[in-house]
């Protein structure tokens, strides 16, 4: 299986030479975990050997995506202008009130009605685009509130298949991001940890006091991995792993 | 009792013989413990000695499924032309969008609504297919979404006998994969545990900070067999046991 | 307080002299912790002395019990031609498709609506059956299933009560068997533990890594007994318990 | 405040001189944790000092409950003989069905609707009979299914505190016992506990392997006493605490 | 801000000088932690230096509340007798019966039917006898059942938020009880705690084996204080607290 | 990125220079752990270097929130009096009774019925007042009753972005408070965690029967941080925190 190196120092060797390539692999991690500096960290590693790259924000508009992210000295901005990194801002799915030009008051008061947003309109969008800019990676940061419109797990179930699916018919290699409800003591298993073909888990832990930073691939199809806890730090350059080290 | 050779290095000695023939005998796993790895497995090791193996996917395109498992080398695809394992996809019944040619649009709107399923019409099917091709092996992987469907617990206890039975009806010898909800601390014992002949739990756990592979014949009627968690890994032949070494 | 021999090797020293005469003992136990196993070895037991016993199987069709339990060289069927044991398949009540003959097909639906079942009609059937045939010992395995139909709690209770009193109404030394919910660490107790008159629990642990399988008398009215948890193994001849050595 | 003695070996010196006078107590416990032998042992204790006694059986028929403690050696029909313990068959309550002199048929179903047992009926028989009786102790074993018909919480709460106002109307010494829920690693208190001036806890712990019995009186309103967790045996003579030992 | 004592002995050095004067404080506590004891005990505790008091009963009739404490020697009826105590007997508001002479029956059903108490009833008669007595120390002892009427948390925390503003407005130093959950492992916050100024939690822990209480100042707005959690104990005066000793 | 200094001493260096500019941070914590002690204390640093400040008071009203403050000598009133302080009353938002200048009464009943409060007023108001005050640094404290009124997920989660938006529009540096549900060991994340760009927690942990406080900095989107568990104390001056120090 062919593979994607993804840019962050140490997990290429931890996957044993990258993701799989034209795959999507999601990535689950706690509060504060570096969900989306792992998923950016992924494009920013293809968009400098070329690849183009299409993050498609879920959750915070791109600026500010962007801004948070402006320490690493990825230099985002010229990354964009070469066209190697497209920022899609979906949030105005979760945000209609963002199109109304006038001051919030009685007259124009904000519905907080879930508005029109279908699942197809998503995928369109992200084929179209991937399609226009010859896109080879993709990112979806979060898909959280958009999966919790589907309250029965049936239907929960087929939403994020037909996800999986479209993303895949892209051709383009996929990271997912996804919230991780519980800690690891009282973990219960989520269905997307199920569904998808790979998960890497970020696991902030309290352990004797110390908090403690542990990445996991636990799950990876098609490659063999290291499947243990290895410890990463979110530095001065995105996250890096430490392949040979334990948390603890 | 008859057994059959699972194929699986080392788990044959555990199971002291092999699993039992002509029965049906539940996988239950976290993500990324091995499930498919497993079933597939357990397929091409009857394949290898002329057994004819079938697997219906339930949630993974047959493609896909097949690419996942081909760094292991076990050549499905001359299994396949031989006529000794045979993929059946089954995972229309869960994605009725494919059966759609055009481009996904407002005019062609993707219904989340659950098709016309029944679970007669999946008995029926895999009947059929396995006394065509002479079948001796089956797998079903994975039954979780399947189950889902049935919200009373009465209900679905009916429907895991009612396929339990069918399976049983064929005459050959069935691996049927499950998802694990809970980890092992806070362990609730799931139905088809119950309900099933056999039970091998894949389970992956943390202990002080490390992944640990275990695997624990939890159920097996019929059979004396060693019931300890031992420790199993990923390798590039599969999935391999150690019959003789403890997890830790 | 008249006693009457368990047949399983060890449990009657932990019982101070085997389980109270004509009364309904409940067996409690993890997926694969022997209680099928259990219960017949007591039939067995008596049946050797010429008790006749009567085997209400209420899941798995007797064929299929007896079939799992071949290994244990307990001469079901010459117990069976002496009319020392009689198995009755209570499994039509859970499986109303097996009195249909033809192919399951469009023409011929499975309805999974619950079937006409009255406790009564239980009830009456193995009244009748215990009185021909003089039957001293009675097993129920499992109840979880037929209890399931009721789900109020209030109900449940009545029905439970009902059914225990119908049972000691036999003049039978009875054991019916349960399913455990959860493990031991979130144990909540079960209402049935609370109705009957004794209940032994049969728990899988895993303690340091290793699987440990051990009976517990976590009830018996009217006798003193041994309330310590003791390892069981399933070995060749059965279930065996040390009566005097510890778990761990 | 006045006491009463126990008749529990050991527990008058943790109570530091016996029960409140005239007040009730609630005795919470694990299946098996022997609430009815501490029940019925407290009213001997009164009975053989000429204290007559009223068990009001709510789940088990007197017979079976006498049955039960015939090994401890208490004489339960001569006291019985000479009126200073007499046994109410409230069970009738949760049994309609034990009026029916018929065999049970289809032409006799049994309704499992709940019968019109009403909160003042119980109060006005045991008002009724303690009055006629010149009775000081009482015993309601157990409430449980009784407080389940009130779903809501604030309506448990009411009828919970009618009823102990009643038995306290009585002047009695009173006792009622309810069932634990939980075990205690995963400790929920109950309704009942924070409603009764008293309450004892019968605990049975798994510790280390070992099944540990502790009696803690948990809380007991106007007298001193105790809080220490205390072991416990049953023996030959009924339940004996070791006031000055600790359980591990 | 001004202090009052609190008339439990080493409390007032934990709280560095007593609770703040004027304001409400929560006492949460599991069962037998003595919380009616503490608030009876910061009532004698102002009434013998003059300051009168007030105690308004929601689950217990005062006369059996003042036996229950009648062993420590604080002359509850002396004080009574001076004006400084003044006992209000709330719980006629969850106990209408109480209000019917007649012996209960079938012509005189108990309703649990909740009775038309209202908020602001209560707060009009707590305001209006506060007024007329002088009172400067309030006591509610308990809230638990009366929160309960109010089944959504907003609703719920509306509603104390106006019990609590009410009591302020009276210019007393107020002490509320509570009752503590769930233990102290899986422990979840309450509501109360939140909106109180000041909380004080009573908790009993099993440790080792051992029973062991432990006082908590967890809240207190606008005074330093000791928040380590400090051992107390039940004694014939009433609760103490060791200030300078650790639980274990 | 620009920082502001937080004014609690220790705090920075563990920001490793201050909380990110014109951006909202969350402040999540256990009872009495000091989230309004920190949120003023927040202003006050600005204050006191001439940024104006704005207190949202959310349950508290900010007379009471004043003199709980008083003992740490920040003296608000100059700071109000020089327009770098102001407090906003919207407890009236959930308190309409306030409103009501006659005693409460039968004719005047408390009705709980949540009053027509709207996200966008609250916004309105705070977006007004902030520019009408030059206002540098804005808190709202605490967000959790109001968040309480979206029942359904996918709504909180809309309103929470919406209010964050708002917040950011304005340009100031702001802290919102939220309760902590669950203690450390049964974690559950909570929604506004995942929806925050910064979340700072201020735990209360018993460990080994002491009470240990800890502020940890889960997460701080664009600025490098130490994300240890760190001590701190309320003392005379406010919050203090050890960031060179372990909890244990």
């Amino acid at each position: 299986m062919d593979r994607v190196s993804t840019g962050i120092k140490g997990l290429d060797e931890v996957l044993k030479g990258g993701l799989p390539k034209a795959r999507t692999v999601l990535v689950v991690g706690s509060p504060g975990s570096g969900k989306t500096t792992f998923a950016v960290q992924f494009l920013v590693g293809g968009a400098k050997k070329g690849e183009a790259g299409l993050y498609v924000s879920l959750d915070e508009k791109p600026e500010r995506v962007k801004a948070d992210l402006s320490s690493f000295g990825w230099k985002l901005e010229s990354l964009e202008e070469t066209g190697n990194l497209t920022f899609i801002d979906a949030t105005q799915l979760r945000r209609p009130w963002q199109r109304i030009a006038e001051p919030l008051g009685k007259e124009n008061p904000v519905s907080l009605t879930l508005p029109e947003l279908t699942l197809p309109a998503l995928v369109r969008t992200i084929t179209k685009v991937a399609a226009e800019e010859g896109t080879q990676r993709i990112v979806l940061d979060p898909i959280t509130s958009f999966m919790l419109r589907y309250v029965a797990e049936p239907k929960r179930r087929r939403a994020l298949l037909l996800l999986f699916d479209a993303l895949e018919s892209t051709g383009c290699s996929c990271v997912v991001t996804s919230e991780l409800r519980t800690a690891l003591l009282a973990r219960r298993f989520q269905l997307e940890e199920y569904l998808s073909q790979g998960v890497v888990l970020l696991h902030t832990m309290v352990h004797n006091g110390n908090v403690v930073r542990g990445l996991q691939v636990e799950k990876m199809r098609g490659i063999s991995h290291d499947d243990q806890l290895r410890p990463y730090q979110i530095g001065s350059e995105g996250i890096e792993v430490f392949p040979k080290d334990r948390v603890f």
